[in-house]
């Protein structure tokens, strides 16, 4: 029982269910399994590593089904021939996040892919449909990694507001099953982009350890902000933070983070090791508000067709209840 | 076309929407027009003032519609007899946020009102419970005026699986309209309660001034912290902080806390002195992230009655273009 969507028409998908394109946890293995489930994987590209961008688009070249490459806007800029290596690749979509995407966007339309701009509130989103995004993505402070300030209640309904119908809007942040999928339907949004869930899949290329711990938090155990930034020295643009789980690292520099740039060298040498041996009292897991909805680490194919089905429950749900609406 | 739910049930009310108690503002005029509208409005007891309880009690005696009386539990706590004033006007529901609901609990049930516990997380959901709570209202950041930090999209589907059904749980924090109720009956909320909505009412007991400033607010113009309570020199509890309109004085504070405090007698008397001249650039207005959804000051009846055909035009439309759903 499909849910049908200006998005899945648009992308020519069975489930309006996104996988987000979180930095090489997103491989063309976790990938492959979110289409071939009739959603749509969009692979981690992230700040760009030429060898493995080649590597995992080589595997996604083998897969019947459509698929997505995803960069952070600000960082594959720095090396833009990675977008060639991208579109030879023949997406069916490619996703910018953080970052302006005017300089790509006419060479992501002219290579016949589809244009997915992320954007966390107005301004970034007319600057996304100023550079030809065929689709946005709404994505509200509750989102795993890098993000901003505002909610996802706030901000889906607002970009909703601003295209008013010209794009699809996609909701992400927060969202974690069907619940969510239904509500974010009726703000007016055509689907969802999900890391965290995925992040807590048997394909995700990422340490059990750390999914793990993704199941094991609780609602309310995830902090934004520049700690685990600061800490791999890794240089963000306003106004984009990172949400991550609380773990012993978070809560020692949480408020000092003045002390910890004061300290860098030495707190960085001790989170690059920290992170080698697989230490995430130290090392951050990159995860969102919705963990606390998470407790399992199921196939990605068995994530996409649950969120299905508890969203149609709900959908059904409520108009089962609401007797005179029908 | 009702949207009976749980709620509407228990209340015994037409549609699930809810006023929030907001302090005064809320007065017997506006809880009047919610509840003769079909929704339920709770008078704003907010601090306690006898003097206005009692006068806006004696008005609520003569309204044929079901009320609810709200206070804020810490401070209500102080002068405990105004909960008699309030049991006294025969309110269907009391409205208890903020604050440890245990000893009034028992008191408000015997007098055959309907406890409502307002809650930010988990444990106070369990806490609330634990005094006899029949509805528990899930609030999230995104409110105006007090509230803690985790969002609506976290906490409401976390106090739903939490209660498991035994009350019917309400949303509230960044609702404003029909949309937003949708949505949060597909997230398993009852209803809804709003505040900055029915803030920019026309019965509302605030100036005018600060009800256009709501309207001419954008999405994205709000801000939670405590220089508003520093600033008034009202010390609340952990984990509470309040939202307000970004205004040159939040501007000025943000990040300056420290220094506020050292300088609080001074500041304290121009906030004083700017609110009772009405100067909003200093006073604080009171309002939630959904200020972006609210562009005029209509009477609260139409309030409710455009939220209702909303929400009625959002569940109508997702089943329609979901084909098999049907």
């Amino acid at each position: 029982m499909p849910i049908s969507t200006e998005l899945t028409d648009r992308l020519g998908i069975q489930h309006p269910v996104l996988l987000a394109p979180m930095d090489v946890v997103a491989n063309a293995r976790l990938v492959t399994a979110v289409s071939a489930a009739g959603g749509f994987g969009i692979l981690g590209g992230g700040y760009g590593d030429r060898t493995w961008l080649e590597q995992e688009t080589a595997k996604l070249g083998k897969s019947t089904a459509p698929f997505g490459i995803g960069f952070i806007t600000w960082s594959m800029a720095k090396q833009p021939e990675l977008l060639d290596i991208a579109l030879d690749a023949r997406p069916r979509a490619v996703m910018l996040s953080f970052g302006d995407p005017k300089p790509f966007g006419a060479r992501i339309k002219q290579a016949g892919a589809i244009l997915i701009c992320q954007v966390q509130n107005e301004e970034l989103a007319r600057q996304a449909l100023d550079a030809g995004a065929d689709i946005l993505v709404a994505q509200g402070t509750e989102a795993g990694g890098h993000g901003a300030s505002r909610t996802t209640l706030d901000v889906v309904p607002a970009i909703v507001d601003l295209v008013a119908g010209r794009v699809p809007v996609v909701a992400a942040g927060g969202i974690a099953d069907g619940r969510g999928l239904a509500a974010m339907l009726m703000l007016g949004a055509s689907g969802v982009l999900l890391g965290t869930r995925f992040y807590a899949s048997e394909e995700a290329d990422i340490a059990e350890e750390a999914k793990r711990r993704v199941c094991a938090a609780k609602s309310g155990e995830t902090v934004r902000g520049i700690i685990f930034d600061l800490s791999r020295n890794n240089v963000w643009p306003a106004p984009f933070t990172g949400r991550c789980l609380v773990n012993d690292h978070a809560r020692r520099w949480i408020g000092r983070e003045v002390e910890l740039m004061q300290n860098v060298r030495k707190v960085g040498a001790d989170y690059a090791e920290a992170k080698a041996r697989g230490d995430f009292d130290i090392a951050a897991v990159i995860a969102g508000e919705a963990v606390g909805l998470i407790h399992d680490i199921p196939p990605a194919a068995e994530i996409v067709g649950r969120i299905i089905a508890e969203a149609e429950q709900s959908l059904r749900g409520r108009r089962n209840s609401t007797a005179s609406i029908g």
